[in-house]
């Protein structure tokens, strides 16, 4: 009887043991989409930079090639935005996690009521903070060549 | 002493099927991944519409605003590019999977010796098929605002 029970607790652990690298791994990520999710709420919609810069970590490393580098470069760049498109707004369409990135699918308008830009951010996290920072840019066609929309 | 050899076989049981669907689900992404860079290589650099048609689905849904629907639009800009830049090569720089996704950051480059183009391409999969497309582009500025690159 003893050895049953002993074998028990050692299924149990076992068990307990691969759920939670499966579930750190799955919480990790959704962890890190919810803080890129925030971040991105506060410097581009609510234009927020004290707000948003507690989400960088020690460094942050701009790859957007018109903004300038670090956090103070993100502090230009949400004001030139609140200066000359005090109404720019970014919806998220999608949003995806791997490893230590997150992935952002997004509509950008600067004007509303103007067509606006397709955008995909990637963003590298460390220790639930964001430190790496790349994009890519186009602007929507007036007509497309199908009917599915960028999105 | 059946109990316990009842109970041993129980525990590997569980532990099996518990770590079946971990590795299913980094071995579908892993798979989803090599799947796409196999396409995006046949498509884009060898610009060879057959080859790279295989891994299409029953329904491939463009948004790239500048392509036909369908893997007919697909045919038609690989022809394109054969035509009007056969030395077109995109280099993949990064690979994500999430769920059914593929992400792909990539510099692409018409003609040797220009800057080229910052691209992310997203792929939707159906049971190892890609079946939908979007995509995002920007120009390489000759000079950008960090030290950093585009990627």
């Amino acid at each position: 009887m003893k050895k049953i029970m002993m074998l028990l607790a050692l299924t149990a652990v076992l068990i307990t043991t691969v759920n939670l690298a499966f579930a750190a791994e799955t919480t990790g990520q959704e962890l890190n989409k919810k803080i890129v999710r925030e971040f991105y709420d506060l410097a581009i919609n609510k234009k927020d930079f004290e707000a948003a810069s507690k989400y960088l970590g020690p460094r942050y490393i701009q790859h957007n090639q018109r903004a300038a580098d670090g956090a103070e470069g993100l502090k230009d760049f949400i004001r030139f935005l609140r200066d000359k498109f005090p109404d720019a707004h970014s919806e998220i369409k999608r949003v995806f996690a791997d490893d230590d990135y997150v992935i952002l699918h997004v509509h950008a308008v600067r004007e509303p009521g103007t067509r606006g830009t397709a955008v995909v951010d990637i963003f590298r996290l460390q220790n639930n903070k964001i430190v790496e920072h790349w994009d890519v840019h186009e602007d929507i066609l007036e007509k497309a060549a199908n009917p599915n929309g960028m999105f």
